[in-house]
């Protein structure tokens, strides 16, 4: 059996002893970080989740004691009572590097097996060995900060709102599915056979009844579920900030979550970030960045040559002005020397990932200019080409043509970013962080062949675009906002629809008859019915937040047990399959493969 | 359409406004709570989150803003901006009774249609109705208050736990059902077939693999799941006030405990209590209370007569403590006058219904002494019984022989209360704050037939007690801890097993072979072979918590979007049935009434 803590307590955490406690007596426990045994000296240097300690034990310290401490081994869970001395060898790097504690009582409260691998920052370990032992990887300095700092960022956020007259209100996490946006987690009933619960995408609904109860500001931190495939940084399950405001506009909600961020930047991070934000118009952000989440830290824009290549002859671009699309160039400041046509090459590849035909360029190096479609100008077009972009000896200029304006956006937009990457443009101690405005309404979807929401049916159009919701739906801009940092879209809002009148245009603009809008969104559009105040909110998408303030590279280093891609923990290994009992109880079975469709 | 806010922003909440701002313009919003209109004389109550302040129109007016007053109906909602000015006449049960709005722009930025049941707190609505338009029901002022009431707790809970060195660490949702305990939620999942996720009934298990992480105090407001028949007070997802400390003991658990309760009681209610709260055992607390979370707010305690009938002829008496039963009493001082013999009957019924065969008395009305059992004892053994008692002219005695010591403590126990009631026993405005400690480690499952865990199989028993495992379970005491706020339960926990090698025991004495108990806890074992210091913890049942501080009847009362008994909700009417496509890419069917079984 183990040792107890009987008679002691703990005095200090590991980093809390200093020399000012030197001929003190402290008591301090944590796991074993790793040992030294030197014969008739022991060193043993104890970690907790504030750092390490080292203890000491040598000619002085009972036989006994020497004995036990000889035995421990890493991992081993000790207390240890002891006094503060000066140390021999000064360690540096750690923060109680001149001190040590010399040991009189110790407990080795625990034993440990020999980890599977070790607990240390500099790990090569596989991802998936890590999230198996997820229990032994949390120990690690760099995890134990990650988790402190993501309490830090939430306390800051449970704060600032609430000075900020913002209740925390809960809402369910049983709730009804609803047949809109991605897919939903359902939960059989055993009650009801055949019905289900979902587990909320967002508390979207509730957030906006709230509004109408008269909470007049709402914030949750919202545990959040989607069942979808997952792309790289997605998780099944995955939290928000949410907040929605009463009587406000969408300044006033731009404002209070530009003071939000500030507060986190200062308090956190004790960075000074400037409010107010940039603002960018979605288009703006689609011409010059060809991204509606820009990462602006650096150049590159994308600059249109519609105008110089009106009455061009070559064919790649004519075709794709005429077929209504766009031809845009970056210029690469002195980028001739860096990439050769051989890197041109991979470029090429790179964009055709996002679907463009090809990439024309232009490369200037200072004794012979090449280019791929020069040929095919003029001599007055080719001048007000480089005129256009402002290309200099050295530089580089890179051209996709598309017959379609958004194929021009993403690769380009893409591009841009990989550029900056690959020519490391990127200030990465510089926080970037902007407001994208005037989201497009609607978007057009190939699958239904019906525009719908960009947002969500509830987002309100700015009102001088209202008339054109059935003459010219691409046309109408949304009260729509994205937060964007360092290119990743952080959070996101709008400003919703509050005129029942207004609610029904807009279902009928997304193509639903009233039996339709009213079969999905029945007891919401009763509720508008009753009073509702103009409202809008946004929601931050935590986990990312969280990530990028810590410059960490996925969202699974910041929460503390992780699914995988195929949406299973590794730790627990679930889902897992139940007792065949408690299924039927839920008045389901489960479908064996050959019978399913 | 609408009126906007264009041009108008908010000043004041309602109630901000004050004889101070008098001759000031200011601009309030909310929702109209009624209307008065004499012609050339207009009243609004205007209510906001905050309450309501008068808005008035009169001959000074515009004609325009008189005819857009007149229009105004209940719930219509406004914003108005005005002067500040002195009001007639005044009315003292409202904080800004003594001023009015006089109007000079008045927008109404919603109609109403007319509620199916007034905005106010002395309603007699039923409540289905009420959850049925839950978004009405939260406007009442009321509710109102209970949500912010509850956000203050929650955020005080943030604060306090904090600043005492907790980390908020959000726990997953998703997780794998555990064949122990009550019945787990089950969702489906979509990419592994025939595999299922659970709802969380706890975070239990990653609370104490955090502590094996080295976080050393975690807390989180934790959403729990239980598919439970809901008994009155119960809800299918609930909130826990959820926390796990490592190298501590159960002192120091009960104590950062107490410390969070007296800041609430302070900090919410402004009431001082005493720390430490009083401990009694388990054991004293069947005994004087019968019951395991006494409400110590009044006497009537339960009195043993075990000795003084020791040699007692009288069969119902003699055979329950031959049994190994008990008979107890209960005095009530004074209870001959208030306790006529029809009462008594009816006290009579209510034991019954906790499986008392009877309930013996005795009156000592003044005139005339009655009982239904004395003329079975002896002179002796009734002069003891009275002096044991301490009864005296004007009193009545109760008492309950059973064979089974749990009736007599169920059934005492619950008539102390009921009595207690009746009698009006109780000061309300009183809070009792105790612990219960030494609870048993195992109760006894007649349905299957071996001691269960009493609070679950990683509790820590007494180490006193370790010995007695296997030849005594009934008599082990476990580590664990409940707190008890006026007769109710509000928090528990225990010190947890953190030695594999007990742990191994405590499933032997569970009956688990070592392979059932690997293929039930299997990662939670392994976890523990890898160095686990010790740790405790508890969880606070919020829901109920904030019902007790805010002398509600029902949690309902203090949750935005309650379920009722059976586990639904009347606003979205959840659950509901799904597309069929949704449910066959889940792999499940769903049976046919027919088909099950």
């Amino acid at each position: 059996m183990n040792e107890t803590m009987q008679g002691l307590k703990r005095t200090h955490y590991c980093t809390e002893v200093s020399e000012s406690d030197i001929g003190r007596e402290v008591v301090v426990c944590g796991f074993t970080q790793k040992t030294r045994d030197l014969g008739n000296l022991i060193f043993i240097d104890l970690r907790d989740r504030t750092g390490i300690v080292q203890l000491a034990f040598d000619d002085a310290s009972d036989r006994a004691i020497m004995e036990k401490a000889a035995k421990v081994r890493a991992e081993f869970v000790l207390m240890a009572k002891g006094t503060v001395r000066k140390r021999e060898s000064v360690n540096t790097e750690i923060k109680t590097g001149t001190i040590e504690i010399f040991v009189t009582d110790l407990r080795i409260l625990n034993e440990a097996k020999t980890p599977p691998f070790e607990i240390t920052d500099e790990t090569s370990v596989k991802e998936e060995l890590r999230l198996r032992y997820r229990y032994l990887d949390l120990r690690r300095s760099e995890m134990q900060y990650a988790m402190q700092m993501r309490h830090r960022i939430v306390k800051i956020a449970r704060d600032y709102y609430d000075e900020n007259g913002f209740l925390e209100i809960e809402t369910p996490i049983l709730i009804k599915s609803t047949p809109e946006g991605a897919r939903d987690y359902l939960v059989p009933s055993r009650v009801h056979p055949g019905k289900f619960y979902a587990l909320p995408q967002s508390p979207q609904q509730y957030k906006q009844l709230l509004m109408l109860s008269g909470f007049d500001r709402y914030m949750q931190i919202a545990r959040c579920f989607r069942d979808e495939d997952l792309r790289a940084d997605r998780q099944p399950e995955f939290t928000q900030i949410d907040l929605e405001m009463s009587f406000v506009d969408q300044d006033d909600v731009m404002t209070v979550n530009e003071g939000f961020m500030k507060r986190v930047f200062k308090e956190a991070l004790g960075v000074d970030i400037e409010t107010p934000f940039r603002r960018i118009s979605y288009e703006e952000a689609m011409e010059r960045f060809g991204s509606d989440k820009p990462d602006t830290r650096f150049g590159l824009e994308l600059i249109d040559l519609g105008d110089v290549l009106a009455h061009c002859a070559f064919k790649v671009f004519a075709g794709a002005l005429s077929a209504g699309g766009a031809v845009k160039a970056i210029l690469v400041p002195g980028g001739a020397e860096k990439l050769s046509r051989k890197e041109i090459d991979k470029l090429t590849d790179f964009v055709k990932t996002y679907k463009a035909k090809g990439l024309a360029y232009t490369r200037l190096t200072p004794d012979k200019e090449t280019s791929s479609f020069e040929k095919f100008l003029s001599e007055e077009e080719k001048t007000a080409l480089r005129q256009k972009v402002g290309a200099q000896t050295g530089d580089v200029i890179l051209v996709v043509a598309d017959g379609d304006k958004q194929v021009v956006y993403d690769s380009l937009g893409a591009l841009r970013c990989e550029l900056a990457k690959r020519l490391s443009l990127i200030d990465e101690s510089k926080f970037d962080l902007l407001w994208v405005t005037d989201f497009p309404q609607f978007e057009y979807s190939e699958e239904e062949d019906r525009y719908v929401a960009k947002h969500h049916p509830f987002t309100c159009p700015k009102l001088e675009d209202v008339d054109k919701l059935f003459t010219d739906p691409a046309g109408v801009h949304a009260l729509a906002y994205d937060m964007v940092l360092n290119g990743c879209e952080v959070g996101g809002g709008s400003i919703r629809i509050n005129d029942p009148e207004l609610q029904e245009k807009m279902f009928e603009a997304l193509g639903f008859t009233p039996e339709a809008s009213h079969e999905r969104f029945g007891y919401l559009i009763d509720a508008f019915q009753y009073g509702a105040p103009p409202h809008g909110g946004m929601a931050f998408g935590l986990d990312r937040l969280v990530m990028l303030l810590l410059h960490k590279d996925s969202i699974r280093d910041v929460i503390a047990f992780p699914k995988v891609q195929n949406a299973s923990e590794l730790m627990t290994m679930c889902p897992a399959e139940v007792d065949e009992k408690d299924i039927r109880e839920l008045h389901i079975a489960v479908m064996e493969k050959e019978n399913e469709e």
